[in-house]
């Protein structure tokens, strides 16, 4: 039922100008000389006929695009995460760019890139493990000028994004430890996704139990309330308990009530991400808070250092910082 | 420090073939005899070159696209949210679209549907504020053949995912009352974003509290603890409140407990989601799951219909389930 888009040429007849005319007003291409009258009128003719450019066109031509492509990663997407997104998306908007979020999240290394490559993106963000060298040559070949790798690693092609967890570790582990705490556990998520970033965090509760001499028991979890209360007796055995993430922490209190053992009397827990339901927990729950409001206009910072510049090596950018709120649980 | 982009005259002059052959190769345009050894030697040159098609300049020549451009919204994303976005992001990809989700979320209208369009996809899904009847034309003559709105409210133009929020009140207060409450209040947040399905939820609370007889109170509250301990004598005065959602649930609970209210036995309390922490609560959180799991292929079904069809007149697509989990809180 729709007739053929209308296109440039339809522009410029209506207009009574040369297609090249059209072009230059409606991509704003600057050095030519174009009266006012023709501009009014070319653009008249254009919402006439409901005539839209076409970005690809429009690249093809000028070379620019303003669209930043992120890849959607294989992450649960926490609270944290989506309000990040949220933040960074009306950063861009208020310098001229437009934020694209790319799915089939299956893709990685050059058919990820290819697949980007075609929305002609000038900066991409995506999972480090997405990015292969090769991927990056596909990237640079179709005039994608920055690219910032996200995660738990850092990439060793280009700049990378990535959260210091085994940092968040050491604050809980540390803390606990100051505050008696002889005997630790750490939790493990089994989730796929979070399973990488447990692992790194204990790293980091390993480190300093390792220093201070406290035996430490790693306990790998899945999030449902039976495997946690399968449990009992190794909570008994501790005194000290990093949860992974504040979500953890209120299964593990849960439990921990259940079996009659008190918080922070019986068992010291610390969460993290201090999120509202850490301070709505009885005990209110002592966890470690990101503060990543930095991270959006650090981020759009880079890309824009990067655009300038052509890509740049690889380094960290780290934006964030880790600090700990101490409630009730510890 | 990038070379200009490879084209695909580059492609044409190392594979020895005129730059409609590269074309119709690349693109897979069909009626069109190439021998195998041509094709071979066409993908062989853009390979060596890193040439990527351009999904803009081949939409321009197919007039066809596999991105369906999801508008991002000014919603907050709960949990419910993001699991579907990921779970329709891989449908699409099993049908062969790719999900972009686009940012920019002051846009609405015509200015919205030109930015859009720009990408030329080939279904769009946006909030039902954002699609005027111009805006739908703008999107009609870039050639997009589905489009379809989200959000509370259906839309006048075209079909709908329209959440039955008032269904998820009458359920809700429907329980409350048959447990026995003479006395209701039902929760509004003040949250920019929520209280417009707050709105609704209430709506259907109201409706059925009329009908049997039973006060109403309603309660706007902002998602602070404060804010809800203030209203310690009004908790008192009620025996049922349904809480929006389970986090307000969460929030209401603690100051329950805190200013000595016993949950179920002073107030009966329900939430809405049945998020994680709905069973971890104590006592356990009675509340109204949303089974949304036919949501992405149904969607995607009505998709394609629509993209074969054309724009279909306004309907109400309606996938899902509202049933209550009933635990201990109530």
């Amino acid at each position: 039922m729709n007739a053929k888009p209308p296109t440039s040429l339809d522009v410029a007849r209506l207009a009574g100008v040369s297609q090249a005319t059209v072009s230059y007003v409606l991509n704003d291409r600057p050095g030519m000389r174009i009266s006012d009258e023709t501009r009014a009128r070319v653009r008249e003719a254009a919402d006439r006929l409901g005539y839209v450019p076409h970005a690809g066109a429009r690249t093809l031509r000028t070379g620019r695009s303003g669209l930043v492509l992120i890849s959607m990663e294989d992450i649960p997407y926490g609270p944290l995460a989506v309000g990040m997104l949220e933040e960074l998306d009306r950063e861009l908007s208020r310098r001229g760019y437009t934020l694209v979020q790319y799915g089939a999240r299956r893709l990685r290394g050059v058919p990820a890139a290819r697949a980007w490559a075609e929305l002609r993106p000038v900066a991409v963000l995506a999972g480090a493990g997405k990015l292969s060298r090769q991927a990056l040559e596909v990237l640079r070949s179709a005039g994608v000028k920055a690219v910032i790798a996200l995660g738990n690693q850092p990439s060793p092609v280009v700049p990378s994004v990535a959260l210091d967890h085994e940092g968040i570790g050491v604050l809980a582990a540390g803390h606990l430890i100051d505050r008696g705490c002889r005997t630790l556990a750490a939790i493990v998520p089994t989730e796929v996704g979070l399973r990488e970033m447990g692992e790194r965090r204990l790293a980091g509760v390993q480190r300093v139990a390792r220093a201070r001499g406290v035996p430490l028991t790693r306990v790998d979890l899945p999030f449902r309330e039976e495997s946690a209360a399968a449990l009992a007796d190794l909570w008994r055995a501790v005194d000290g308990v990093f949860a992974y993430n504040d979500e953890y922490a209120m299964l593990l209190m849960a439990v921990l009530g259940d079996a009659g053992l008190t918080v922070p009397g019986d068992v010291r827990v610390v969460g993290c991400d201090d999120l509202p339901l850490a301070a709505l927990l009885r005990p209110r729950l002592t966890t470690v808070r990101l503060d990543l409001s930095a991270m959006p206009s650090t981020l759009v910072q880079r890309l824009e250092e990067l655009i300038a510049e052509g890509q740049g090596t690889p380094y960290r950018i780290d934006p964030w910082t880790a600090t700990l709120v101490v409630r009730e649980s510890s």
